[in-house]
């Protein structure tokens, strides 16, 4: 079998995540920024709340694009599910180059039918709150 | 004097520019990505087009912080208003570094009384309807 | 509808065009790198010729990125199919950031049903060559 | 003596590492990135498992370019050999610069003669497993 079918997320979805995830942070009263990127780790779509710090933009970016990459939340555990020390948290994230692991909440992937299809990322909150938002906007799907 | 007011554009304003611009490609039949960047160049939002092909990513942003930080749209014309040969088109850009100055069309700046506070950047049809659809967005506010 | 469905190629497969390309480089007698990359640019298998240069290797997988992000060959076509001038040429290249967009034949789509699942890049030979092996591979898919 | 005599792996010697490191990662059930460079720690070749995720990519190159470069097994032993702590260890991949030195198991350098040829990188295991597969490539040489 040379070829596999797969799933995508349309623009449609996308809004729905989106949106969602807005709202979420509106209701949490926290001002934050929100990256959502296929699974290939692309951006599809991003808003930065008013007032949103800058340093969110790429953080929110890097987040979305490192739960796409890995499969997994952002965080200290590892891809394959074990939980990392600081040296491992720090070293596979510059193994894997600018922009590719975050070690800390706020990425999460988007999974249908087991398939990862892409991945949300939220920066501004505390992290716990990035989480939040991000699986709120994906609740939406 | 030794501060100065300043306008910048709200996550409402951002949201006008960013639909007025998605209907106006929607109703030139053609799919892109759209970038909204403030008056630094940072990202405020993006939405890709279902099919918008993944090159039209990183080019929408990198119009859009063109014409931001020249305050110009972008094309052959140089930030301060003459024509560039094509030479004088590629040693800005390079001299500019990754992503800071597109010699082609599709950004433009957001300028209210006579300020610019921002900029937005097309990519995915061609580049004459890139900027139209640029300003369509930006007529919007 | 938030999801549609996509389709990929699986490891099998890949692995027919890196053979289906090694054969053909290897009947033209030329000495080449071959890249294999999935729709995102993502590589997914890569085999250098036994005295090929080290310059090839690059070349080849950015070749293979820049038809897998524009889902079109390298070369002076651009993205939507209009002829290039030099200058847009290499105006697109530096926008889209380094090693995402090539201007040059040696990069080809792999394509089922009409979508764009990867791409194949080949580096070493004249880059018509380059490009008739990324096809040869293509065609055992 | 001005020049002296080296050693390199052939394409031949390269396929029986990546087919064997292949097969020990079928027969442990995991699924990982492979990659195989020279003493420059250029790419060779490059394979990656049907669903592994796309964070092996880089991490595997990265992994077999340190070990080609420090002539050593990656991990938190300092080129020279001493047990490195934390700090040391993040530093010198912070001053080797992206992709360059691992400190963590799964890069391996394929040595003949007591010279260095090049070396292995696994990424997607425990990085353990990792190590173990590269090291299954490399005897088969």
């Amino acid at each position: 079998m040379k070829t596999a079918s797969s799933v995508r997320v349309t623009e449609e979805g996308v809004r729905s995540i989106l949106q969602a995830a807005l709202d979420k942070a509106k209701s949490m009263k926290v001002i934050v920024s929100i990256a959502i990127v296929d699974d290939g780790g692309h951006l599809l779509a991003f808003m930065r709340n008013d007032g949103a710090r800058l340093h969110t933009v790429p953080v929110a970016i890097a987040k979305a694009r490192s739960a796409a990459l890995t499969r997994n939340p952002t965080g200290k555990k590892s891809p394959s599910g074990r939980d990392m020390d600081d040296h491992q948290a720090l070293a596979i994230t510059l193994a894997a180059g600018p922009g590719s692991i975050v070690t800390f909440p706020g990425g999460v992937p988007i999974t249908v039918n087991g398939q990862c299809v892409g991945a949300v990322g939220v920066s501004g909150a505390k992290s716990d709150e990035d989480r939040e938002i991000a699986e709120a906007g994906i609740a939406a799907l």
